[in-house]
């Protein structure tokens, strides 16, 4: 069966990117029949240049005491802060219960505090204590609305295109510390940066082997006021996450461990790169897996806005769920403790869980948001 | 794997049609837009209503003295026809090299007669010696473009969708006993009734293993004036043509070998039926196969036009060729003389073979139209 896959893998890089093998770059955007037919239809990334220059944010937001301004008119509107040692949150790290080398998929202490009180905590991130505002509940609709002028509520091409408006709208402000974990989302992405970089990995859904998801126990950050210091808990009773297990810059300490732990990933195709810049979108079609990390503005941040609109759970779909059944026998794959497959809930051998529509919304619900109604971001499963 | 790729014949089924297991039918040409994100991107068929009824064909083209007055005007005209016994054109056939039960791909005798002859042919086919206008290398356009007035050069709202004009429009000019067997073409297909019905039996392209797709030896029928008799000839050097081995309607003589012999089609899900009348038009999505049979008008014919549009090799293209060269390991296939493959393309074990684009056009070339400058029907491979 290796060669089966790995034969898709070259095949949906030469179809869907040619052969430069860089994500297509428009220079201005394009119709929405153009859009749908090239890139959702065919399920393939670009980055749209001049997208947003049009945009009160692009100039605006790049000060502090406009956004303190907008965002302080009633001293107790609070914003949702997710605080972390690294500014890794909803990623592996090491599981506080097991032994050394063993992960759990921990997610970030969430905090309400005055918008002006976040920013300060974004701009003075250090080793130890990162902040990132990156709720993903629809917090530009909700928690950011004294913001929404400065935006266009909806990327017009793309809701045509697409025929509906988006199911959420997301504002991300994070440092160079901030960094998102490879995972895919059930949405079809249109993410604009208005401020700084953000540095992208796409890699296709076609790739999920090589993302070697496995089932990782649930912990919580939470930080001390007191001690100023963060402590890492495991959920009890234990809930698992279906997770990528790759980290694509492995320290150089853990880099051969994990080189020859992860060899689908690090001596298979390289993933795309690419990077948006602010007034740019890029178009992150559903399921592709990505990670993101940032470079910040002159005032040490990034500031993004996503639209998550609902995507087709058609053929495509069913494809990807039957590739993810198969069991992709490679014979250099060890397993560690605490990398443990949830075997009750799949017959595979792999962790190859099959991806149900009403399994992934009950994740969703179950892996981020305790304090939300609702959440936005679907774990990969 | 036979339960991983059962599944995805379930899946495609409920995400694709639905819980009706109907062809979706819209009462109105469909909005490029919705036509290109609802049907064509999601691969999923429909059926439009009130499509061409503004087609001065609809009317003109169901008395016989218009046809031939608009065909006949240069004496020296002539149309391609497609003769064999029994209607059966690039099918399956008794292979006249081996034994009883094997099997060859029989192609048509294809004679140049001049246009009332052929409507002739066609209206008085009888058992043993059966005429089809079904030329498909752009005939419309060409044999047939005095008729050009008639109907539509394309379909505006598809062009619109698909960002391209038609590779090829066909017309099909057929009798109760024209029959098209299993296959599939690497065109996004709409096909337009103008007189009579059409009755199709769809399947997604994720049933490939259900096909049966074997190498058979390429033959042609001729026919002998002197005699009034057909001869079948297998090529000689013997070449080879994959196709659906397949036929849906067995007769009560065979019917309990075939479907003991193709049991994952006979066994499993049924194809999705669906008639298309004069003045309707069907979206028949690349790469879904498709089995043909037609109810005549009262002038014992059935017209219909199709329009070829370029496909989009994309994911999709992608995903199906990485499921065919999956073996789908069934414990009920035995093989039949005359159905063997050509292990020597493929290491599959199931005739397999890889659908390479290169290939597609070069075989395409050669099943069908040693007459043609180029021929636009792909075989099944």
């Amino acid at each position: 069966m290796q060669e089966e896959i790995e034969t898709l893998w070259e095949e949906v890089r030469e179809l869907s990117l040619g052969s430069s093998s860089q994500v297509e770059r428009l220079h201005s955007p394009p119709s929405p029949l153009r859009f749908l037919r090239e890139f959702v239809s065919a399920n393939k990334p670009c980055i749209i240049s001049n997208a947003t220059l049009h945009w009160p944010a692009i100039s605006s937001w790049s000060t502090d005491s406009y956004l303190n301004r907008a965002l302080s008119s009633d001293d107790h509107h609070l914003v949702s802060v997710h605080l972390t040692p690294n500014g890794r949150a909803d990623a592996l790290a090491p599981n506080p219960n097991g032994d050394p080398s063993s992960l759990c998929f921990a997610s970030a202490h969430v905090e309400s505090m005055p918008f002006h009180l976040a920013l300060l905590h974004i701009s003075n991130s250090k080793k130890g204590f990162v902040a990132y505002a990156q709720q993903q509940n629809d917090c530009f609709r909700t928690e950011y609305s004294a913001l929404a002028a400065d935006c266009e509520a909806h990327i017009p091409w793309a809701t045509e295109a697409l025929g509906c408006l988006p199911e959420a709208v997301n504002l991300w402000i994070g440092n160079h510390f901030s960094e998102t974990s490879f995972h895919k989302d059930h949405y079809e992405n249109l993410y604009a940066v208005v401020s700084g970089e953000k540095h992208f990995l796409l890699l296709p859904p076609t790739d999920v082997h090589r993302m070697y998801i496995r089932q990782y126990a649930q912990a919580h950050y939470s930080f001390s006021q007191a001690t100023g210091e963060f402590t890492l808990e495991v959920e009890n009773p234990v809930r698992y996450v279906p997770w990528c297990s790759v980290n694509p810059y492995p320290s150089p300490e853990t880099r051969d461990r994990e080189i020859s732990e992860f060899p689908l990933y690090f001596n298979g195709p390289k993933p795309f790169e690419c990077t948006v810049k602010a007034g740019e979108i890029l178009y992150l079609p559903s399921m592709w897996f990505h990670h993101v990390r940032q470079s910040p503005d002159s005032q040490g941040r990034t500031i993004a806005i996503n639209y998550w609109y609902d995507m087709q759970f058609d053929i495509k779909y069913a494809y990807f769920n039957f590739l993810q059944s198969i069991h992709y026998l490679s014979t250099h794959v060890p397993t560690l403790p605490g990398m443990e497959c949830d075997y009750s809930s799949s017959d595979a051998s792999e962790c190859n869980l099959r991806d149900q529509l009403c399994t992934d919304s009950s994740v969703a619900n179950e892996v981020e948001g305790s304090k939300d109604d609702e959440n936005y971001r679907t774990p990969v499963s």
